[in-house]
C-alpha cells in the first residue's frame, strides 16, 4: 500500500477515536486549543510531502523546540555542552527538580525543562533575550524554509506569567552556577522559543535535517553526520520524558513530543515526520499523535530496530 | 578500509591502552579474571565472522543473559510480561532498590537485576531450577548453533553466597507479590542464567536473530520480527543501565552488556557483534568494550541514527 | 480532678468512638484481634498501678519490643552501636528501603525497621536465636516484675512466613556489611521478639525504669541517667515513625509504638504509660491510643514542653 | 556548683577549643564575621540572667527567627497553617526542594526553608513586605524587652541577591499554591526577617515566654500554654534539621540553630538559653554553639527527658 492512502488511513482512524486524551491546561492559551484537532505531515528522502487532517495549522511546538535550540548550543559551544547537561533519561516527569538536587544541578539530559533552560541559558551568551529568540526564530525559519512561521505572544506572556516550576528550576540551577544570566532573560528567551508556532507541515520541513545525517536539503550543512546521529539518540532515549522508553519499544523512532501536542519523529534516510493532536497522555505526550505514529510504523515497517529494507 | 582490517585494528588499539577499568570484585570468582583479556567477534549478515583478540576464550556473560532470558519470557507469556515489568530506562544504578519502593514493586525494565528478577521468576513457571536452567541453557546454544556453551558451577556459587542485594531486591518484590516463587529458587535460577560462559565468537553467533528481524540463520523463527524490534528498542534505552543514554549517544546501535565486561550489540540488517574487557567503567559496563564498539561504529558508519547507506 | 477518675473516662471516651482505624493485615495473626479493644495502664512514680479497660488483655507487643532491644544493645556494645545505627528521624514509613540506598546500609535510627534489625543482629551476639530470645524474654519480665510474660509463637511463625519487607531489608544491610549474622537467624531472634506478648499493665511496668531515670524500682540499675535520657529522647523524635512530629506536637510525651496497636509512653519522674488499642492510623500508630494519650495528656498537663508543676 | 561558675567555665573551654566548624559563606555579609567569638546568655525563671563571652554582640539570628515568625503566624491563622506546613522532621537538608516534589509544594515543617517561607507568605497578609517586617520587628522586641533590636539590611540585601535556592524554594510552592503572594515579596519580607540581629542576652530574653508556658515575665500572655509546648515540641523535633535528631539526643532539650551560629535553647520552667559561635558543623548549626549546651545540659542535668528534679 502507497504511503498516501496509509496516511490518509491514520488520519480516517484519529479522527474516529472517542479518547483523544486530555489537553493541557497549566499554560491557560494552550487550554483553548480544540481537543478534536488532528494533523500529520511526512516528507520523504525523495522530497515527496504527504499531508492529511489539520496538517496546516499552526500550534505551539513548546518541548519540540528543544531539539532546534540543542541544535544551536552545540554549533555556539560543541561538546562543552556535555558538562553542563546530562545525556541520560530522566527516570522522572519532564519538570521534576528532584534529580537536580541529587545532582548538583547538572540536568540529566537537554529535552526535560531544567536541560532545556540550560540550553537557553547557553543561547542566550551574553545578549538580550529579544537577540537569542531572534537566532532561534531565523534557524527554525531555515530549516523549514518557511519565513511565516512566527512566536505567539500571547502564548510566551501565559507561561511567563505562570511558570512557577520553570522559574524554581532555573533558581536552582542558578544557586549551582550551572545558569549563568539572571533568570527572568533566561526564562524570557526560553518561554518565547516554546511559543514559537509551526504548522505539521512547516515541522516535518525543519526536521529534514535530521534524517539527512545532517545536511539541508537545499545542500548546505547544518550540523555534521555525527552531531545529526547524537541528536536523533537523545530524541530517542529521552525525547518523550518519562514515557521515552514506551515509545521506542511502541514506535521505535526518534521522537520529540511538546504539551501542545505535537510531535517530530525521524526515520533517518528515510522520512521526517510531524504529527499534531492536542490531548495528552498522563506523560504529557500526544494521545493520538503517539497512536498514529505507532500505526504509521507498523504500517511502513519503519523502525530503527530492524534491516533497512524489512 | 574493509571489516576485517578494521577489526584487527581495533584490538590493536585497545591492546595499547593503560587504562583498561576495574575488574567486578563483588563476585569472587569474576574478580580473578585477567584485566589483560580483550576480545570481539563481528558475524555479518552474510554469515561471514570476523574475530580479533580473544574472541574465543569463554566469559561470564552475567547481564547479557538477560536479553535471551527476556526473549523466552516473552514466548511463555508475551505482552503479559508488561504488567509486572516496565520499558523505562532506570535513571538508577544497576541494583537499586529505591524505585522499587517508589512503584510498588514493579522493577522500571527487564535489564535492571529487579526486572531480570521478575523476568527468571516468569521463566520458572512453576518447575524446578534445574528446569528453567536447562532450557536457558539450550535455548542459547541454540542460538549461537554450539552445544559446547555451558554453565559455570563455580562463579554460580559465589553469586549465591555473596548476592545479598539481589536477594534483598528479590524478598522485596515478593512482598509486592511481583515475585511469586520462593525466592531461593527464583535466585538460584537467576544466577545459574547469569553464570554462563561463552565467547565473543559463540555471542556474536547467539545474537544473530535480533540484526535478523527475529529469524534464526537456520530460516526457523525466534521472534517475530515486532518482537525482536522491541528487544533491540530496550537493549537501546536501557541495556547499559544508567548510561544507555551515554551508550546511544556515543555508539549509537543497541546493545547489552553485563558485570563480566562483555558486551552484546546489534546492527539491525548488518552485524552483530560480541565485544569483551574484563574492566569495567563506574556504571559497571566493559570500558574497552564500550571504546571498542565507538570506534567500530565511527569507522563503520554503523549507526541506527544515521541513513542506511551513510 | 484525680487521675483515676481521668483514666477512666479516657476509657469511656474512647468506648464510645465510632473510628476506630483498621486492625494491622500485613501479619495474618495480628489481623484476627478485635477492633472493639481498648486498655490503658498508668504506673506513677509513687508506685500506683491505674487501669481500665482491657488492661490486663496481652497484646503483641511488636515494635514497642525495639525499646527494650536498644537498651540491651547498648549494655553490650554501647555507643559503638551509633556507628551501626544513625539517631535522626527518617522521613519515611516504618519499613522503607529507600533511605537505606542513600546512606549505605546506615538505617535513621534504631526504631525504624532495619534499624532494629540491625539492634537485633547486635544482640545475637553470635549465638543461636534461642539465647538471644531468652536473653529479651528475661529482661523484659525483669522490668515488669512479671514472669508470665511470653512469645507468642503464632505470630512469630506468622510473621517469618510473609516478613518479605523485613528480609530484603536484612539481606540489604548484609549487602553493605552492617548485618553480620545469617539473616534467617537475625530475623528469627527479631520476629520472636516482636511477637512478645505483654497487657498493658505489664507494658507499663516494664516502662518504669525509664520514667525513673534508669532505675529499676527494686532499687537497681538498669542504664545510667544518662542513657534513660538518650532512650526517652529517641523514643520522642523518632518512636512513631513518620508520624513522630505529630505525636510529639500532639501529646508531648516519649512514645513508642507497634503495629499490634499498642503504646508505651514515658513522663520522665512523673509516671509510666501503656495503652492499647489494635485499630491503626495511616502511619500505622494506634489510632485510638494516640487520642487516649492525648487526652491524657491535655488533662493531666503531662508534657516534657511545659514547666514541671503546671 | 552554681550556674555562674558553670556557665563561664563552659565559656572558658570553649575558647580553648582548635576545631570552631567553619563559617558559612553563601551569605557574603555572613562570611565576614570573626570565627573566634563565643557568647552565651542564660536567663532563669526567676529572672537571674547569666552571660559570658560575647554575649553582647549582636549577630544574623536567621533561622532562629522561625521560631518567632510561627509564633506570629498562629496567632494570625491558628491551626489553619498545618493544612500548608507539616510538623515532620525532615530527613534532608535545610534546603531541600526534594521533598516538596514528592509532598505536593506542603512544606514537612516551618523550620525548613521552604515551611519558613510559607510562615512568612502568611505574616505578609496582603501588606507591603515593610509592613510585616515592622510587624516582625517590634514583635521581638516586645519579646526581648528591648527597642535596639534592628535588622542589619546589608545582610538582608546579601541574602537578596544570593538566595537563588530560597527563591527556588518560593517559586517551586507558588506553582503548587502554597506560596500567595508575589515571590519577591514574600522573600523579601524572609530575608530581612532573617536579617535581625541581636545579642545573646536579647535572643535569651526573647524566649522567655517559650520557659514561661507562653507568658511574657510582664505578666501577658503571648500564646497559650498548650500552643507553647507545640512551638516547644517543634523546636525539639525539627530544629536543628537534619540533626535534629543528634541534638535531642545529645542536649536532650529544644533548641532552634540558625547559620549565623546562633542557637535558642527552652528548658521549659527552667530556663532560656542563647548561645553564638559562628563556626557551623556540617549540618549548619553552631559546632562550638551545639558543644555549649551539651556541657550545659550534662552539668546542669537540664533535660526534658529526665525526672524535672534530678
Amino acid at each position: 500500500m502507497d504511503l498516501v492512502t496509509i496516511i490518509a488511513e491514520i488520519a480516517a482512524h484519529m479522527g474516529t477515536r472517542d479518547h483523544r486524551g486530555r489537553v493541557a491546561n497549566y499554560i491557560p492559551e494552550l487550554a483553548k486549543v480544540d481537543p478534536a484537532r488532528f494533523g500529520i505531515a511526512v516528507v520523504t528522502v525523495d522530497g515527496r510531502m504527504i499531508t492529511a487532517g489539520d496538517a496546516d495549522e499552526p500550534f505551539s511546538i513548546q518541548s519540540i523546540s528543544k531539539v532546534f535550540a540543542l541544535t544551536l548550543a552545540l554549533g555556539k559551544v560543541g561538546d562543552q555542552l556535555w558538562d553542563r547537561v546530562g545525556r541520560e533519561p530522566s527516570g522522572n516527569a519532564f519538570n521534576s527538580i528532584t534529580q537536580l538536587e541529587h545532582e548538583q544541578g547538572i540536568p540529566r539530559n537537554p529535552f526535560i525543562n531544567a536541560g532545556a533552560i540550560v540550553v537557553a541559558d547557553v543561547n542566550l551568551g551574553g545578549h538580550q533575550p529579544r537577540v537569542a529568540i531572534g537566532e532561534m526564530l531565523r534557524f527554525v525559519r531555515y530549516l523549514a524554509g518557511d519565513d511565516a512561521i512566527a512566536i505567539n505572544e500571547a502564548v510566551a506572556a501565559s507561561e511567563t506569567a505562570t511558570g512557577h516550576r520553570n522559574m524554581a528550576l532555573a533558581h536552582y540551577m542558578r544557586a549551582f552556577g550551572n545558569v549563568r544570566h539572571p533568570v527572568d532573560l533566561v526564562l524570557g528567551s526560553y518561554f518565547h522559543q516554546c511559543a514559537i508556532e509551526m504548522s505539521c507541515r512547516q515541522l516535518a520541513l525543519a526536521g529534514r535535517y535530521l534524517m539527512l545525517d545532517g545536511r539541508h536539503p537545499d545542500g548546505g550543512r547544518v550540523v555534521s553526520p555525527r552531531r545529526a546521529r547524537r541528536i536523533n539518540a537523545l530524541m530517542l532515549t529521552c525525547g518523550h520524558y518519562d514515557a521515552s522508553g514506551d515509545f521506542a519499544f511502541r514506535v521505535g523512532i526518534p521522537g520529540k513530543s511538546g504539551v501542545g501536542g505535537g510531535i517530530l519523529a525521524i526515520v533517518p534516510g528515510v522520512a521526517a515526520v510531524a504529527v499534531w493532536s492536542p490531548g495528552l497522555n498522563d506523560n504529557g505526550n500526544s494521545y493520538l499523535g503517539t497512536l498514529a505514529l505507532e500505526e504509521l510504523a507498523r504500517r511502513t515497517g519503519w523502525s530503527v530496530f530492524s534491516p533497512p529494507d524489512p
